[in-house]
């Protein structure tokens, strides 16, 4: 609460600048598209850019494009499997925004009816599966970074909201990616999940790998965040052992998600961070 | 030294249990070769299974069997990518050796001229390369043990050498994987690499998430090796600025990887050694 205040003082201060934009990736259903509207909620003038693979399906996005303003929220779409469509997104991004402040890659697998199951031994893992949760969890969020829309720090809304807390106004843009906690090795006592486990490890170095480049280059930081256990489509089939306290609302996780990102500094580039602001092992 | 007289001493107490059958996956050069080289030279019982590409064009591979005894050396087709060939050769092990007391994954590319080159940076980071590294450098050794040539203890040789030095003679089966220290999240500050390094980093907790099953149910660890650098075709590309006391000779890196696999310990299942026994984190 005391966190979001000071966003929105950050905010205040910084509208007349213009605004700035964040996209999220991944945001027809569950948590992205919780972000999209929380994201909405924050001020009068950020803009949101949401992906999805099927606009025209992504009932939610178009009922909250008709509540707000126009040209706060565009959808566009874009499957991460698909270079054109990231391609496409890109350019169209590039000439309706110019460049983003937050990108937030949302998207995620873990089970798809008679393609992909999280595996409970080895000897029901299939390659198919994993190279499609590699394909999916892994490689997409890193090529819809490639397209550098992430832009170095300029001086907008959703930056100030974002890191620009420092005392002389000096901010820098974000990508944080959404990994899992069972992507963590130290933190591997269960096994199982063979296809989601190691593809989100290999998105936490990717992450890590970008995040170097960008502390060296530009003015960009890129974190890693696990939502909690969150009652979605993604988590449905396995909630059964969850203890009802630790299943999580969509709304509470990305509330926890946001401040994460607001509080994050410059330092906290290449960081993985749980929805409660704890920093995860490798 | 003295490791290796145990290990010797080890062996003399158990051949007449019938000597152990190791498997080198990846034989064909570079650390596979060498491998399958100080295998065969540490008794005249125990016999080696060396798996490549193209049995008939490693030469290397069809000299050490014939300077051994008949049998000692068998040298089988298997190609990580393709899974009729990695079934085809689980069949044939099966058959002619039942099951194996050591399984060494040493398949691992890191570049290839025209097809796949370590990122400089994010820019040149391609989708092809991505699946491509992670399809041999993780995929492929997940898939190998995922046909069971690995056998719950038996007392043979082999895993007297490579773990049976309790007091009652009791030991477990061993499969090395071979990762590379650039894998390491945590220890990640150069950048670079991107794919190469994802995969590694993924076969890391593919490992670890075999180990965990391995390590309730049946007598076998899952360990994780970096070699150092070590002068192969694999590095021979990079080594301009290794300094020439860090480029180790493939035989010296073998002899210490050979070394850990003799006094890994059952609770040293899924980690993670470099060359020189110390533990790399995550
Ligand atoms: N829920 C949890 O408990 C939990 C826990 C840890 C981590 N996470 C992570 O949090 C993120 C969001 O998960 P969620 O629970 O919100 O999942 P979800 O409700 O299943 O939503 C997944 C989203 O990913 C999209 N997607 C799937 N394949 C895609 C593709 N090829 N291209 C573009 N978009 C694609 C889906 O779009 P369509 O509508 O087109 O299918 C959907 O919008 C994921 O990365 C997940 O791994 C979730
Ligand atoms: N050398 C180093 O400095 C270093 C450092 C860290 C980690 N490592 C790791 O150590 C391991 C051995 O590396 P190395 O230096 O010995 O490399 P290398 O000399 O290039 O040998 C690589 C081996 O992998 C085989 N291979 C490639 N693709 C394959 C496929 N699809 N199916 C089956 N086998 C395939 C090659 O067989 P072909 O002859 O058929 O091509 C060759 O035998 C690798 O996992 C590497 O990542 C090496």
């Amino acid at each position: 609460m005391a966190r979001l205040a000071v966003a929105a003082r950050a905010f205040s201060a910084s509208a007349s600048a213009g605004g700035g934009v964040a996209m999220v990736q991944g945001a027809s259903r569950g948590i992205g598209l919780e972000f999209v509207r929380q994201l909405l909620r924050r001020s009068d003038e950020g803009r949101v850019v949401a992906t999805c693979r099927a606009p025209g399906n992504a009932a939610e996005l178009q009922k909250l494009k008709e509540e707000h303003a126009p040209g706060r929220l565009t959808v566009l779409p874009l499957d991460v499997t698909d270079e054109s469509t990231i391609e496409a997104a890109a350019a169209s991004i590039q000439e309706t925004h110019g460049s983003l402040d937050l990108l937030i890659n949302s998207t995620g697998i873990l089970s798809i009816p008679n393609v992909i199951q999280p595996e409970t031994t080895l000897s029901k893992v299939q390659k198919s599966s994993l190279l499609l949760a590699y394909e999916v969890n892994a490689v997409g969020p890193i090529l819809v970074i490639k397209e550098k829309l992430i832009a170095p720090f300029q001086f907008s809304f959703l930056a100030v909201v974002v890191g620009g807390r420092s005392e002389t106004g000096r901010g820098f843009s974000l990508v944080a990616n959404m990994s899992a906690r069972v992507s963590s090795i130290g933190d591997n006592g269960l096994g199982g999940w063979h296809s989601y486990r190691a593809s989100k490890t290999a998105l936490n170095q990717l992450t890590k790998t970008v995040s170097v480049e960008f502390g060296r280059k530009d003015n960009i930081a890129c974190i890693l965040l696990h939502p909690g256990t969150v009652d979605t489509d993604l988590s449905r089939p396995f909630q059964r052992n969850v203890p009802k306290d630790k299943l999580f609302t969509r709304e509470f996780s990305v509330q926890k998600l946001l401040s994460i990102i607001d509080s994050v500094k410059k330092s906290d580039n290449g960081k993985f961070f749980a929805w409660d602001g704890q920093e995860i092992p490798w």
